[in-house]
């Protein structure tokens, strides 16, 4: 049997890992998962991730590819591994892809969303998965600004300055704000990202939420291309990976 | 200023925890907040809970009662308190209540919600706080059976053998089944329980939601005053206390 490209879904809860990308001596999700599928096909294996998501950055869609070289069926594969892995980390969904596959450069859409609780009370139950902010945000003003994200645009000015792509354009094709009581659910649907940018979007539709700038400023910020142009930086663990498409 | 008798209403994310009661050693909550209490008015203080949650056990309503002898206004102590607290834990009000006030034994009604999410994948956002049992569950059944429990009763068979109490009649207000998509919640309203008497009914009431029990046998297993005539036990992390009545 030949080896099989693997192309896996994976759901994390990231708030007890260093995010995505393994390091030495650190809890990182490439690592549990890496370390799984080695002990499974009893040899080595590499992990590739579509986003290297960040310390604290949880995921319901996150996509990684394997090459596995074992009699196991593709069918077994998904249960298999997640029978090695922690209970914060879980193999969807396993499917076998052509040879050459690139789980990076072929990914068509992303989307990412961040929730925001804004109610008096932190909220235990869910504070690993949301940014507690006791505030009242005005969501329509933010939903404002955030259709202003929309588009083909140069993001430089929402990317972190360790990023070091030249190419800062990307496609938003929405940014909807949402809100369901305490809660503001911010969804960033692109083609894909800079390091940081969708934390650094939602610092600054916060910004607006509360009154410190005007939405139409989207605009000016955008125009900027510099990164203090922009708002502060939204905490890690507010976001999660939805999904990614590749068709 | 005389010291004041302060009842707190607590939530905790019970996943990281040794349970409620204090023990050498261990983190539990009782112990985080007296720590916390302590470090605030710089002196002993004695929490006293009005339910004892078993580790893994979360709550949105647990409430506790500690004499305070500082000059810190009572409407800035849940905030005072809360700002020493780990983000798992939060007091969510603190109000003055008279002495000689019985946190335990003034307790007229409780009500815990048990969660089982039923869908085939992990659940890796909830799974500190739900039971994950990808089976088919039949809630009408579970309803069915659920309704026996209520009334004033001998809830024996579903005590623990360390709860040594010989008293163990129990009031049951309702005892609800509810199905949302993936998710099942029962809630458990009663005057007050006997050790690990939730997850036992839980774990009997899942017996009939994946047919190997009758819902009608429940009315034999309480006649039975034995707890080896119920069911298994249901796992702690499903178990969140939502709320303590005194009036």
């Amino acid at each position: 049997m030949a080896p099989r490209n693997i192309k896996l879904t994976i759901h994390y809860d990231g708030s007890g890992y260093h995010g995505w990308q393994m390091q030495p001596g650190l809890k990182t999700i490439q690592g549990a998962l890496t370390e799984a599928i080695q002990g499974l096909v009893g040899g080595k294996a590499r992990v590739a991730g579509a986003s290297r998501t960040d310390a604290g950055v949880s995921a319901l869609g996150q996509v990684a590819l394997v090459e596995i070289d074992s009699p196991i069926p593709t069918e077994n594969l998904a249960r298999a591994i997640t029978a090695r892995l922690p209970a914060d980390i879980v193999v969807a969904e396993a499917v076998e892809v052509p040879r050459g596959f690139d789980v990076t450069g072929a990914a068509k859409r992303k989307l990412y969303r961040y929730t925001i609780f804004t109610g008096p009370v932190r909220p235990v139950l869910q504070i690993r998965h949301c940014w507690h902010l006791p505030r009242k945000l005005d969501s329509a003003a933010m939903a404002e600004g955030g259709r202003l994200f929309v588009g083909k645009k140069d993001f430089k000015s929402f990317a972190s300055s360790a990023d070091k792509r030249e190419n800062t354009v990307r496609t938003i094709f929405r940014c909807d704000v949402a809100r369901e009581e305490d809660r503001v659910y911010i969804d960033v649907e692109g083609d894909s990202f800079l390091y940081n940018m969708v934390r650094n979007m939602v610092g600054t539709l916060v910004e607006i939420g509360v009154g410190r700038r005007d939405a139409e400023k989207i605009s000016e910020i955008l125009e900027a291309r510099n990164r203090t142009a922009a708002g502060p930086i939204a905490p890690a663990e507010g976001l999660c990976l939805m999904w990614i498409k590749y068709v």
